[in-house]
Parts: C-alpha cells; sequence; structure tokens
C-alpha cells in the first residue's frame, strides 16, 4: 500500500513468530474497519519490518521495534500503540517524546476468570491432588467452600477489578492494594501499597495482578511473603518481579503455604532446568491465563480503534503510559 | 450408656479408621444436641462394634456395619441413617425391612463449588498446562472465557443442583438430564435420560452427578461419550461405574476431549498400579471433592436430627432410600 501524502502512516510491527492468538492479521484489521467505520479508512498501513516504511509511520501499532534506535529508526513517529497491557520492556528504553498507549483492561474478562479458577484450584486443593497423582498416590484432603473467604487483591487496576468482579459472584470478602489506598468500585476495602503488611495475615488468598515498575520492583519481598498464612493461596497473573518467588518458593517447600498458581515468571519461557517446575502445590502455567485466544487481537484493535479516532481529530488518547510510573 | 427400657437405643457405625472430616464424634453429637434441644436427649447412643449393643439398637447411624447379616446381628433395628448421600455399597444387600434414609443434599455447596472449579480447571486449559509441566514443557494455549458456554449435568439431584446454581452464577446455559425429564428449578431445560445423545453434541461441558443405580450402571456409555466434541470437558462427582472410563480414556489419549476431572473411581482407592493415573488430560481427584472438611458431621447430623425428631413422633423420614430405584 503506497502512503498517500495527506494520510498518516500505520505501521504494523508483529513479530514475526506470532501466534494466531495474538497476530494482528490483515483480516482482523478488515474486522475492525467494519466495526469501526470511518476510521481506518483515513490512515494508509502497512506491515512488516522494513526500516524505509518504518522511516515514514506516524503511528506504530505492535511492539516488534527497538526501542532504543526507534527515535532515530522513525523520525515522523508520535504514537505507539501496544497491544499488550505491561510496557516494562519498552517504557524504560523509550524516548519519551513518542506517546506510549498499552492495552489495560483487555485483559479483564479471561484475566478475572483465571484468577478466580486459579483461587478454586487452591480451594480446592487440587494443587495437592494433581502433585499426589505424579506420585500415583490418592490423598484426600477435605477442604471447605470459598463463600466468605478473604482475597487480598494487590492493584486495582484492569485485572484486579476484572478479579474483584469474579470474586464477589462467590461471596468472598475482597482487599484491594494500590499505591494511594484511594477506593475502587468492587473492592470491600482498599489499602495502601505501605499498609499491605496489615492485610496480609488476613489473606485466605493473595491475588498479584501488579505490572512490573520502578516502584513494584520486588514489592512483595520476603517479609511480606511471610505474613501470609499457612493455609493461603497465592496466585500471580501480573508480573513475576513484582514478588520475592525465592520466598514463596521456600515457604511452598517447607509445606507452610497452601499453595500458588502462577502465569508469569522471569525469565519467560521457563528454562526446561528451571527449579520452579517441580515445586510441591505450585501450578505453573504459561503465561496464557489472562489472554482470550478468540478476541484478543480483536478486543485489542476496538482499543486502537478508538484511540485512532481520538487522534485524528485531535483529542486525548486514552491508556497513556506515564513513563515516569512505568504504566 | 446404658440402655434404658423406654428409649430408643442409637448405635453409632462408625469404622475404626474415620478420619476427622468424617468421623461421628461424641464431642460433633454434642453439638448437633445443642442446635437441636429436645431431640439426642429422647435417645440413647452407643458408640463402638460391640454385637451385644447393636442387638439392642433400634436406630443405626454411620454405615460400618455388615449389610448381609444386619437383619440377625440387630433384631430390633428400624432404621438406619448412612452419612452418604451414595448408598450402593449398602441398599442392593439390606433386608428390606429395615428404613434407610441417606444424607442428600449434604454435599451440595462444596460439590457445586468442586464442579464448578473443575470446569474452570478444564475452560482455562490447566488440565493441560499441569501435563506440560511434569515434561518441562511451557506450551501455552489461550482459551476463551467461560460466559455463555454450554454444561449437560446429568443429575438433577442435590448434587446436580448445586453444579447448576455454581454455574448460573457465570452466565452458563444449563441442560440438566434425569429419569423422567421433569423440570427442576435452576436447569435451562432438562431432558430425559434416553434422550441424552441429542444434548450431549452441545456439552461444553458434561458434568456427571448420578449415583450408581441398576438404571445409571454405564448409562454414559461408549456411545454417548462419542457424541460429545473435541473441545468438550468431563467432570465425573457422582460414580465411577455410571460412565465408560475406558471410552472416555480412548479420547483422550487421541486427543479429541479437552480433558477429565474425575473424583470418583472404581475401585477407591485407585491402585497405584492404574493406567489413570498417566492419562494425559485426566486429572485424578482422591474422592475428595464433593465433602465439606469443617461441617460434614454437622450437617449430617444436622439431616439425622430432623430425622430423629419425625421418627420419634412417628411422622414420615426424609431422604428415604427406594430400594428399587436404589437411591
Amino acid at each position: 500500500m503506497a502512503k498517500k501524502a495527506s494520510r498518516p502512516l500505520v505501521y504494523v510491527a508483529d513479530k514475526p513468530d506470532t501466534g494466531p492468538a495474538h497476530a494482528i492479521t490483515r483480516e482482523k484489521i478488515k474486522a475492525a474497519a467494519k466495526r469501526h467505520p470511518g476510521v481506518f479508512d483515513k490512515v494508509d498501513i502497512v506491515w512488516g519490518l522494513k526500516p524505509k516504511d518504518l522511516a515514514e509511520a506516524e503511528i506504530v501499532l505492535g511492539v516488534a521495534f527497538d526501542p532504543l534506535t526507534l527515535r532515530k529508526d522513525a523520525p515522523k513517529l508520535k504514537w505507539i500503540q501496544s497491544l499488550n497491557a505491561g510496557v516494562e520492556k519498552l517504557a524504560p528504553k523509550m524516548d519519551r517524546s513518542f506517546t506510549l498507549t498499552n492495552a489495560s483492561g483487555l485483559h479483564g474478562p479471561k484475566g478475572g476468570e483465571f484468577a478466580l479458577a486459579s483461587m478454586m484450584i487452591l480451594n480446592n486443593a487440587v494443587q495437592f491432588f494433581v502433585g499426589s497423582q505424579r506420585k500415583r498416590e490418592w490423598k484426600p484432603v477435605f477442604t471447605t467452600p470459598i463463600e466468605g473467604k478473604t482475597v487480598v487483591i494487590a492493584g486495582t487496576g484492569g485485572l484486579g477489578q476484572a478479579t474483584a468482579r469474579q470474586a464477589k459472584k462467590h461471596k468472598m470478602t475482597i482487599i484491594g492494594v494500590n499505591t494511594t489506598g484511594k477506593k475502587v468500585p468492587g473492592f470491600d476495602r482498599v489499602v495502601k501499597a505501605k499498609d499491605m503488611a496489615k492485610v496480609f495475615p488476613k489473606a485466605d488468598f493473595l491475588v498479584v495482578t501488579l505490572p512490573i515498575t520502578k516502584g513494584t520492583e520486588n514489592l512483595i519481598d520476603r517479609s511480606l511473603i511471610n505474613r501470609l498464612p499457612n493455609h493461603c493461596g497465592v496466585v500471580n497473573i501480573g508480573r513475576a518481579r513484582v514478588m520475592d518467588y525465592g520466598a514463596m518458593v521456600d515457604r511452598l517447600r517447607s509445606g507452610t503455604l497452601a499453595g500458588a498458581v502462577c502465569d508469569v515468571f522471569d525469565p519467560e519461557p521457563l528454562p526446561a532446568d528451571s527449579p520452579l517446575w517441580d515445586v510441591p502445590n505450585l501450578i505453573v502455567s504459561p503465561h496464557a491465563g489472562v489472554d482470550d485466544g478468540s478476541v484478543y487481537v480483536d478486543r485489542g484493535l476496538d482499543i486502537f480503534a478508538d484511540n485512532l479516532k481520538r487522534y485524528l481529530s485531535g483529542r486525548k488518547l486514552r491508556n497513556v503510559i506515564d513513563y515516569d510510573a512505568g504504566y
């Protein structure tokens, strides 16, 4: 597609090995254009990784580019729309003259369900049963229903709110944690991150939904993890480095934590020789919990279409990354 | 406790190796007596397995006795209250002059939750992830939310209804199966057992909650199992022999069924050399899904107390087993 002078060029920056659930294909763009008439026909779109196209691009859709050279590679570039929620790999390396937007909110329906599924696994001792199954051991454990139990949700953004909505369906008590302690709908109570230690002993479940930023790196450290009760189950659908996995693993190995379901690791993919594969009562989910395979790109393109409309009319974009905060 | 002439003797028939979650202890009876004043003080209660006590008993609470010799062993016995829901090991062997009551309804809250937990496991491909984990393989699979998907629940009794209530929280479509096709609250639709073949192709999930009776033995046979779609997940919290596990395993091994969570087996405990431990995408739960460890006996004693009150005043008991039907 040749660029016309008057039309902004959108450069689709998809990794060539992106799987079908996440690839930004021509078909998906075409479908998005139908859902959002009068938006996509105001731009030209190019695919691929050709330097000369990138040099002409005003907008980048996707994240397959080198953030360190982007200012030089794309002198006309103004705005980058990521279809991920977490932008920790890009944001710290980027020239701050770019507007960077993410796809926060995209993971809600599937991510909230995965968080609930994980809590239900832990509440029903399934992490223990699959461990016994590996050893061909029949070891019943009788647990109690989840209703009325307490979940501490670290992070009250899109994923945290979606988790709260699912937990409320099962009449759980929901304590949120965010930077300022400001109230968020769907949470029974929200505490400041610095007061987390006070609520950890109440947690039947801890669900971590935090992005990784300067402020969240190792936020849930060993001393905090050691405040969780022995019967607590831990779920991480945010980012791995937010938590001290070593401290969690120590408690799992000593049998002083009920179990954990982790969807995020550092690095990913988890290397075959990682000791994490064999930790008792730890379920390893391969960063697949929060993405809805059927609609991931479609929902992402809905966010992009809305932002593109705003961009073309000079309005404020949604989901703009604050480079200082990192999300 | 010595029996007084005027007071019925209740014989507690608990196996000596019954674990803490299921043992009918003096403390639990005392607590039940407090919850139901004016009932337990009208009977005498003996524990243990002494033949002379059984010979005097009018009521048996529990199932640790030999059903084949019970008429001879307990000439004065009129009524047996089981704290189980399934009575397949007793009913076919018992003298029909006994009134046998079960604890149907007891498993609802925990059992419905376990059924939902199992569907959520299957919906989020966790059965596949734990299999990959055993092989230290990072293999993401991206699935879609459970909302709007269809569950076929075989059995519309206590467990089936509890499963329906949980499924409705997640806006699933719920098709029940029972003998007559009679409507049951909480189900969007109920079909007769003989019409099951028509609804199996619609099942995103099949949840089996049936007791084992002459009518349900191998009811879900190979031809029915072969009508389930490839993406279907199977859950069995009823009894193993209701289903052809061989047919299910064939489909799991050939990768033409998404997965299964089975809480029931034949025999139990599942022997260490059973091939079922290693079937791909099958989670083995050791018959622990539906019992609430904290309140199982308490709730059972509530059922017993209500029946005892009815018995003492000559009224009709609840949960009476129909020896012909087997439940």
